[in-house]
């Protein structure tokens, strides 16, 4: 069974462009993983260069051990980030971003920067909506 | 109650710097709204104009009726997107980005075009990782 998962997804059609609006298309679950509400916050953490998970959980404030766990899992499994694990005593694992990766993280930072600073805005429009 | 929930809401210190990576800060569920699962796609639908519930639940396919709508609503109430009921019979509801809409969804559509390219790349990356 496990084969035959394996090359259905390895059979993907090249000649077929991905297109998130398309409920199966493979690219949705990567827009996912990096979109999503922790995802792109380790992202852009690892935007500040190679960093252990303790540190980066401490960074992504609020995030569980097990939910940082497989945020990492998944943007590795993506090509998004690379996980090295130095052999020193005790083994030391890094994570950072592959060329991908730091294309997304970039554009999602520049997103992050475009809510902070409207923040104001969005809180009238907050007010606003409560008292509708 | 709901007043003093208001009254917190509103009482937010405007010299504050919003900070996603803080676990309080009112700005993560604003960049969850816009960064989740149907926010982002809600959003880049959106950019080709006004827009019908019907037919923007077409465009987003398989989102249910009901995350749509909760959808529609967190994002109405950030300030991201207007929703226009025209008097007509029967009426007609359609929703527009605002101002600040549009520039996340300018945003959210460069990083989906980021991926939507780069598939062959993160099919590669998707099939090392099983053999690993």
């Amino acid at each position: 069974m496990d084969s035959q998962f394996g090359a259905a997804a390895e059979s993907v059609d090249p000649t077929l462009e991905a297109d998130v609006f398309v409920k199966n298309c493979t690219s949705r679950p990567v827009l996912q993983n990096v979109a999503g509400r922790w995802g792109t916050l380790a992202l852009v953490a690892l935007r500040a260069g190679p960093i252990r998970f303790s540190a980066l959980r401490r960074r992504v404030d609020g995030v569980s051990e097990r939910m940082l766990s497989q945020t990492l899992q998944a943007l590795e499994r993506d090509g998004m980030v690379h996980r090295e694990v130095h052999e020193t005593i005790p083994p030391k694992v890094e994570y950072t971003l592959t060329e991908l990766g730091a294309q997304v993280a970039e554009h999602l930072e520049t997103l992050i920067h475009l809510i902070e600073a409207n923040m104001p805005t969005i809180h009238q429009a907050q007010a606003s909506y409560r008292r509708d």
